[in-house]
């Protein structure tokens, strides 16, 4: 036992805090959205049309891939399967509640009240997965009080940039490539720039997997894979749009994936697969769809960007990875950079493109709800012409398509740049002393953070057994090699 | 090979004779809803207004619970995986089979047939999760052919019991807190109590876990606690009152998770995280939010109901199942007292409270809908005023919020005693000699009841020569200190 | 390393050949279904009725049936487990892009284009399962790149044999009894007798399973088993077609759950279960009401279908496979013609008995929208009379009960026939010298296409060690035999 890592005072006292900040936030703000809300209801409110039916689906779907998804792929590790799902689990669970609130202001506050729906909880998630992948690049160094003290400062920041980039900057990002994957990507470099741990760079000996670890992480990677397409539609327009965004994205993980195999057998000295491909490289293509998942961009487009998105991500895993661990002090654990941020900046551009290429031929009057922006201002003329066609069409900026991509451009930028700053300041104050950061040599070790059964301490022994051994093994070597 | 508790006679006769009455049951009594029956469609039918798609997407979240999510909770035994699984998918077969038979008399029965529709198998699996929380008490310890028994059973006392509570006593209880948790949790400890095995007492050398039997329970709560909220919600009102119950269990369970893995820290002697906590009380909030699950509570009070059953929960799992095995003679192998029966009566408290404190200034006048035996009865001048603003409500019994609390209450006593009671007629019954009942040795061993691969024995046999060794060494210990 | 089963060059260079011609394909023939088209979208158009909103649930089901219901239950194999579930992944994709395109060109190409909905990806993951059903018959001794010939070869012969069946022969099969699991098994027979591997049948070391490996293919099954009702009834009609399907398949499902564990009780010498029937036979019962999954064949007659398909099943598994294996060349691994050809048979006859006994007394006027062969032909008075009961039903053929079910016999037999000869072609095709075939040596074992992690390779060596062991020792017996 490490006293410096007990979870025993810290642990609990971080979490009642935070419960009593929750529940003071609640009494005070928090109220039942419209659609929950008994007293709102009439004769004339049809129970099947409320917003549940439309949002819950979506939700349900996403909570496998957070929960089970994300819990089974991050537990990759052959000895750090329990802290792989486990803080997975609690992460996620804390950062929902925190979204909860925090982006409540930011979205879902009037009347003096957070108004709480499905559709919270549905943002939530979406904002649970950015803590969850930034969680990816410094999976197996950091402790359970890291992890949660990154959701509260990670979930704050990324609210106010989703917050100002919708609201000021106003883009199209149906997917969330630019707001999700980016932010989340450069994040996570960012606080994993900050933990830097130059021992690592020579490896673990516990940085392995096992046969079942790579099974379950698999497991994980299938539930991501199947959901994937109720991810990205989650939050488009009903009707054609979310048709499209399902289309999309499953084309785009299946051209993805099989394209996966291929590279992963070409680079194979043995022209075998890897299962790190398999577990990571596979879901390229669901990122790189994101950005232009609503738009009529063809179906052959997404296959295309699904190729794309699959091979940035590969060389990515193969060649950048090494190379910023190595060069950059950047050690990115699951590769976040690749399956985020590579595949997140094509998404963006594929984006543009689209934006760019988007027509009222191809779109009908359509084109200005999906590109609500585009659409005339307040008293345009042309805006009460759509308004016949479209009723219920909100007025917009009159934006043109180039004044469009533009916003974009500058979303892209703003959005890296501060999450890689925010990233950088968490990862300062998460490095503070008493926030229980395992040792260079308990890394990647269940038995840090758990009671462990009592297989695993066998496994465990017989590792460092053989360790010591080949240890042993070299240094006669070695003294066989000096003696000669 | 032992031929006391050899299935080969036993399963396949319990399971013929089950299948023949099935069978006459089936064909005397078993038709079409009016839903699923194709002569009742007519031109003003709208397909897409079927009961189905209010139905199936909550009974197939349902279907993953019970199968996949109790299935791998209760394979959390090291050598009892096999068991745990696959009794739990033969019980709940069983059960559900039985339940719609046996529930259908008492609550889809008119014309002289029951009607079944997807209504009937989501009520059976609520039935069916019933016996699935009591055959938590006794896992370990029962042969197959014990377990379709106590399915046989309760079965029939669940649905009377319900019925009674339904028809009589009327309550609310949404989420089934009363109904469901504690029939389920204090039926399992009479059974319990009668199978009271003292050695066990003791400890059991193969009542232990495996890191990978570990992983794969909590991969079961996993699937619980994603899809409770549609467990908690499948059969409230439609539209508000199922928003709300989504919204409720959700943030219950949320704010149990993180208290859980705070206590869990508290009281680990070295700070670490101890996994039957993780895989148990982290989804205690589902069930303390239930009874008040659609009610205007607050999301403050569901996030509150969650800590407070989380705790009572914990420390239930810590003092009270050992008091209780110690000094009671109950046995409670997963803790179902305080999963199910400590958290069914905070919630069923609270959902009293809920009742008291339910006004139409909050509620408006759907209050009548939600606490329907509240509405003013038949020709209450009132009743006609309120079918103004709500068409169709139907007229209640005029019950005062007080006057309701009452018969919760009653509810609550009659629904523990019948449960208490029919626990024991069943442990009685499932207590006789054919039963295949593993002796003391053969519990928490999948070798009884399964062909096992060649692996499981080599584990198998590593553990009885290590226990051997250990009883050796022990002995010379003593034979030292002897000596001595 | 083997050079000749290294993927380095086949697998790459097949896959981009694949992709080019799908990017072709893609670009000149895929366009949006009118559901996903912006541009026919107008102020009539409700997005809440986009056929997406019908589609997508039952999409989604079928996703977790096929990636990872399928991926588990093939996950069996001890040392097979990575291939089982990749190769299911991989070969899932791949087929499912392909049946996109070539499905489309039968069944969804108009004005020039495929038009491409959910819907189609729906179609195309039913292709997929056939393939993967088929896969199931060769499953250990197959290479990735001789799956992907097989998928290559097997799609387009079912989307002609599907398109022909539907078109000309026209039947009634809503849960793809014939055309599904009838052509997937005989196709699957078909390659496997080419492939015949006379040193398999002796049995083989790695022909095994393991405790986790063993536990996985049972969550498979448990997927499989939640979802079937979804799939089963995925391509109805929808209202109480669907909900009826609904229900068929989940009686089924049970009434074949609990026969299962009573055969697998009775037939067992020490009167225990045995894992491979619970894993497969179970699902008997959901092939066996296919075909007459939306009719109004009465609650029992479900029940009763469950029981025999499970009776048929297993004692397929238990005499036919061995006997196949033996005497007819035809090596079924997972024994495929017991849970898809000989519930298909039982299926198909139910089907058509069912067809036989359908009367407009039990229908109503709806028997001719399920059995819409039979409805009136253009200008018949009836027609206009059935008009004005159900608007919008289709004119049919005017076929009599007896007719309608020679054709399904005719569709039967002629769905057999042509997936048994394309069997045997694609065997031919795939036994060609460059398919990377492993050595029987080699079979069954993940270490020829993946790069394993260390603690498999253990396992292994253990096994090899053993096996080494009693041979040597069978041999000192046979000396010491000799020299007595």
């Amino acid at each position: 036992m490490n006293s410096s890592t007990s979870l025993r005072v810290r642990l609990p006292v971080l979490v009642l805090v935070f419960e009593v900040v929750m529940i003071i936030l609640f009494s005070l703000f928090v109220t039942y959205d419209d659609n929950a809300n008994a007293r709102l209801q009439n004769n004339e409110t049809n129970p099947m049309e409320n917003s549940l039916y439309r949002d819950y689906p979506y939700f349900a779907d996403v909570q496998v891939m957070i929960f089970v998804g994300f819990g089974c792929l991050l537990a990759f590790f052959r000895f750090y399967g329990f802290s792989g799902m486990i803080f997975n689990f609690l992460t996620a669970t804390f950062a929902i509640q925190w979204a909860i609130v925090i982006q409540g202001f930011f979205q879902f506050y009037y009347d003096g009240k957070i108004h709480l729906g499905v559709i919270n909880l549905l943002n939530a998630e979406f904002a649970c997965a950015v803590v969850l992948i930034s969680f990816g690049a410094v999976i197996g160094k950091t402790s359970p009080v890291q992890l949660l003290v990154m959701a509260l400062l990670e979930i704050p920041m990324f609210s106010v940039v989703e917050w100002a980039v919708l609201k000021y900057i106003r883009i199209n990002d149906a997917g969330g490539s630019i707001l999700i994957h980016l932010f989340a990507c450069y994040f996570g470099l960012g606080v994993t720039f900050v933990l830097y741990r130059p021992s690592l760079n020579k490896g673990h000996s516990k940085e392995i997997t096992s046969y079942q670890s790579d099974i379950l992480s698999v497991m994980g990677t299938l539930f991501l894979w199947v959901f994937w397409p109720s991810f990205n539609s989650a939050l488009t327009l009903k009707g054609d749009d979310q048709h499209r965004a399902i289309l999309h994205t499953f084309i785009g993980l299946s051209s993805s994936t099989i394209t996966a195999f291929a590279l992963s057998a070409v680079f194979n000295k043995r022209g075998k697969l890897t299962m790190a491909d398999i577990q990571n490289v596979t879901l390229a293509g669901g990122v790189t769809v994101g950005a232009s998942v609503d738009m009529m961009i063809s179906p052959v487009a997404a296959y295309v960007l699904g190729i794309m998105g699959c091979t940035a991500c590969f060389f990515g895993y193969r060649y950048l990875t090494p190379f910023m661990a190595r060069h950059m002090r950047i050690q990115d654990q699951c590769g976040i950079h690749n399956l985020h941020g590579l595949t997140g900046l094509i998404s963006s551009t594929a984006g543009i493109c689209g934006i760019l290429l988007a027509t009222e031929e191809t779109y009908g009057p359509s084109m200005y709800q999906i590109f609500s922006h585009r659409a005339p201002p307040v008293g345009h003329p042309k805006l009460l012409e759509l308004q016949k066609l479209i009723p219920g069409l909100k007025p917009g900026l009159g934006r043109t398509a180039q004044e469009q991509a533009l916003y974009q451009v500058a979303a892209i930028f703003a959005t890296i740049a501060a999450s890689a700053v925010g990233g950088l300041l968490t990862g300062m104050v998460i490095k503070l002393p008493f926030m229980a950061s395992p040792s260079d040599k308990d890394c990647f070790d269940d038995d840090l953070f758990f009671d462990v059964p009592s297989d695993f301490d066998k496994a465990h022994q017989a590792l460092i057994s053989f360790e010591e051994k080949s240890q042993m093994s070299s240094i006669d070597t070695k003294e066989v090699s000096k003696s000669v």
